[in-house]
């Protein structure tokens, strides 16, 4: 790869220099070469290279300065996270994130910002509590799964506590051979998920989580019980959300917190029966009114051509969403902030393309703010150049993620050579890329992403210790800068990514 | 410090050779000299020593192996917290632990298991809440202290929650600097504990919590929020005691999750208004009968004098206290069977004076089975040559402490050296080592016992988060094996411990 020494401290670019300075590098890696537009100046001094820009590195540089306390990606988490807090979909947290998100953005110099209506269900967790039964009852950490219904008495709004036996599984497989034995039970899904640096270990069971009570109904089960969909070791359970089918009945669904999954396999491991009440609330209050929130950075020659930043502006119930997604608010609304500076400043660094930020609403309980977008914009897909979202927390970046192959691949790794050294030089290849994302790549719209490492992500994801502190600030400017490294380029590039494979999964 | 192989691997020691022994290990340490009663002879077999074990290196050895899943110091932790779980004093769940402790001494082979009478508090939680007031109403993870009042209309029993600004100090002094600016106001006592090995980073914070409400009140507060007791980060608040003095207001006092404390500190210094309101249930509901739990090995010359091994049997109500005090409760258990197993395979393997285990009840909200026990027994207490208790969860050991000044010290130091490498060979001067041996300290009973590593113990202290599954077996074990070590000693030596000064605080 080429080194900073190299393309950095070239000096003298001109203004209208990043395209040189795109074929450049272009040409010291062997990838995809552009003719020069001009020679390049020899002797100019590093300082011009900083007022102009055209590479955005110096920008880059800035992200990765000690975090300051005053403005940057830390900063917009911590005011969300702070001082809106909780905002599941259809919450009053959640339309005071939208005004919040208006504000930031109008207040970071974004040009076109709105709000664009999404319907979104209003679910409602209510009180929740679960008992291990016998001579000794035992509280257990639970926390009811995003969607579930509550026990409640059909044709009535009464809580009725259900009682009855558990009985474990690790997966689908040892569910189904359960067979009748299943009829009447409290399913216990546990399997314990493997801290993984990518999202891997989330992957191998979050099905459990989503599909567990489908499953267990089928075979007669009156409540599913999964094990928190996450590493946490703190007694803190672990909500998400799960999905019912048509013609399946609906069983309640319960994240059972690490600690208390492994009481619960303890007391059956001794052979003896393992009752188990539990009485919920939750319910689904029909759908409301919400919005995704938009801004842009426009671009300088080709207006029309978008570059999507998003992240989802709502979180979970239990913690502040402080690292579901208040990072990656913070990420894509401080690096629109600093383009847009960038921008006002000169105006021959404002991006080619336009820079369009997405907040999405609604992540969590079934995409409706990503399919919202999707169908409203279907008219100009076509034009999304690239869309990318942060949605892995503030863990530090290791690699990048394309879904185009191999013409991709080489694409975005010829991007990121001026940013080497301060931002991953590892590109691999996905089959998606970002949740909220899904619907876009559906059409073929191109879809990248920074690879941050989740392992001390999923200790807090989706619990009450969702919270700022979790953050290591400049783990979190790493993060920024790789997805600054990305959006600058994609912005930029000469060369557009090729369309997207559908994903699979969706 | 002598090698093992020069002690343990000495050949054919007699069956009384344990005087001898004693005598070979002063001799060689340069310690207190014992006169050795017999030569010793050189040709026996590592089997002899085995079988006949007087210096109980051999069962040492036995609890330093690999943790068996079926008896030892963890699974006596593992069944108390699993099938009892949390036991506060004047709980169902205490109860149930009186009869569990009763049937495990009887299992274990002790003699004289008998309950005596300890009156306690009752104490209930009840409902608790905490919110932080604004445009957004964030709730605070909260916990009651142990014996605060709710917040209740004055003389009613409707909870009724009240409300007010807050004002944040960090320590006592702080706090009356603020004078008359505290009136009306939730104090926030907002000192962060630093994570250390010993007790010295709980010492320096822990009167906030039990003093706290008391100054505040005298300033005319309306309630205390106290930044939890403990280093967690998992947003579990930490429990535990607080006392209320006559002639002072009686006002609620509550432990704040880390995290919570952290964001109301936030919220403060950006200079706003910071207005919380609190919601609380707890009561005082008079004090019941409970029972401390005793049983015996009895010592074969000397069964007047009595060895004082103790735990304490309940534990607060959020978690399943397994690390405070299950642990220690395995260790004295466990201990006490293997000696009551060896003296029943042969009677010279008995201890030389009774090995007593006193499972105390009420340790946490007032040592009232401490008070108890030192009362009822206070015409033997001259005859208790030793006590010590196991209370500092499950962490490795590092060292012994002793009240009785150097010589104290000196004489432990002899005691150890037949177990050298096995267990650690420093030995500390303290003021006081274990709350329920306060009491016995006050009739100058001495007091030693084992210092263990206990900055994981203080991230899971009083929470929720402790349960059985935060203990690794192996640092248990050794725990238990330095225990085992001391009581051995002190059970069998010829010589006997200074009497100990009284403690400072009682």
């Amino acid at each position: 790869m080429c080194t900073p020494k190299r393309i950095v401290h070239r000096k003298g670019l001109p203004r209208r220099g990043m395209r040189s300075f795109m074929a450049l590098a272009g040409l010291l890696l062997g990838a995809q070469a552009l003719a020069p537009a001009a020679p390049l100046p020899m002797a100019a001094s590093v300082s011009v290279l900083s007022a102009t820009d055209p590479t955005g590195r110096q920008q880059l540089s800035e992200i990765l300065k000690q975090p300051s306390d005053t403005v940057g990606a830390l900063q917009y988490t911590r005011d969300l996270a702070d001082r809106v807090g909780a905002r599941l979909a259809g919450s009053k947290g959640a339309e005071l994130a939208v005004s919040w998100a208006v504000a930031a953005m109008q207040k970071a110099g974004l040009s076109n910002v709105r709000k664009e209506p999404v319907r979104v269900p209003r679910w409602l967790r209510g009180e929740e509590s679960a008992e291990l039964l016998g001579e000794s009852v035992q509280p257990l950490r639970i926390a009811t799964l995003g969607g579930s219904v509550g026990t409640r008495t059909p044709g009535s709004d009464a809580i009725t506590p259900i009682e009855a036996e558990v009985i474990e599984v690790d997966s689908f497989e040892s569910l189904a051979k359960l067979g009748e034995k299943v009829r009447g039970r409290i399913v216990l899904f546990n399997k314990e998920m493997v801290r993984s640096r990518d999202f891997q270990g989330y992957a191998d069971v979050v099905a459990l989580r989503g599909r567990g009570a489908v499953r267990a109904a089928k075979q007669g089960a009156v409540a599913a019980l999964v094990r928190s969909t996450g590493t946490g070791f703190h007694r803190q359970p672990h909500t998400g959300a799960m999905r019912y089918e048509d013609g399946t009945p609906r069983i309640p669904a319960v994240a059972v917190s690490a600690e208390d999954a492994e009481l619960l396999h303890r007391r059956l491991q001794s052979g003896e029966s393992v009752r188990v009440r539990l009485r919920l609330g939750a319910r689904l209050d029909g759908e409301v009114d919400s919005w995704n929130v938009i801004g842009e950075v426009p671009g300088r020659s080709q207006p029309d051509e978008i570059v999507l930043l998003g992240a989802h502006l709502d979180s979970w119930d239990l913690g502040t969403g402080a690292l579901d997604d208040g990072a990656g608010c913070g990420i894509v609304l401080d690096t629109a902030r600093r383009m847009a500076h960038a921008a006002r400043t000169d105006s021959t660094q404002a991006p080619r393309r336009t820079v369009r930020v997405v907040l999405f609403m609604n992540e969590e309980l079934g995409l409706s703010g990503a399919r919202a977008y999707a169908a409203a914009h279907k008219s100009e897909l076509a034009k999304h150049v690239a869309a990318m979202e942060a949605d892995s927390g503030a863990g530090a970046p290791f690699g990048y993620r394309v879904t185009g192959g191999e013409p991709a691949q080489k694409l975005v790794q010829s991007w990121l050579s001026p940013f080497a050294t301060l931002v991953p030089n590892e590109v691999g290849m996905t089959d998606e890329w970002g949740a909220d994302l899904l619907p876009l790549q559906a059409e073929h719209v191109p879809v990248v992403g920074v690879a941050q490492d989740v392992s001390e992500y999923f200790e807090w994801h989706h619990t009450a210790g969702d919270t700022v502190d979790k953050i290591r600030p400049r783990e979190l400017a790493q993060a920024q800068a790789a997805f600054f490294a990305l959006v600058h380029a994609a912005a930029n590039s000469e060369t557009r990514l090729p369309p997207s494979p559908r994903p699979s999964r969706f």
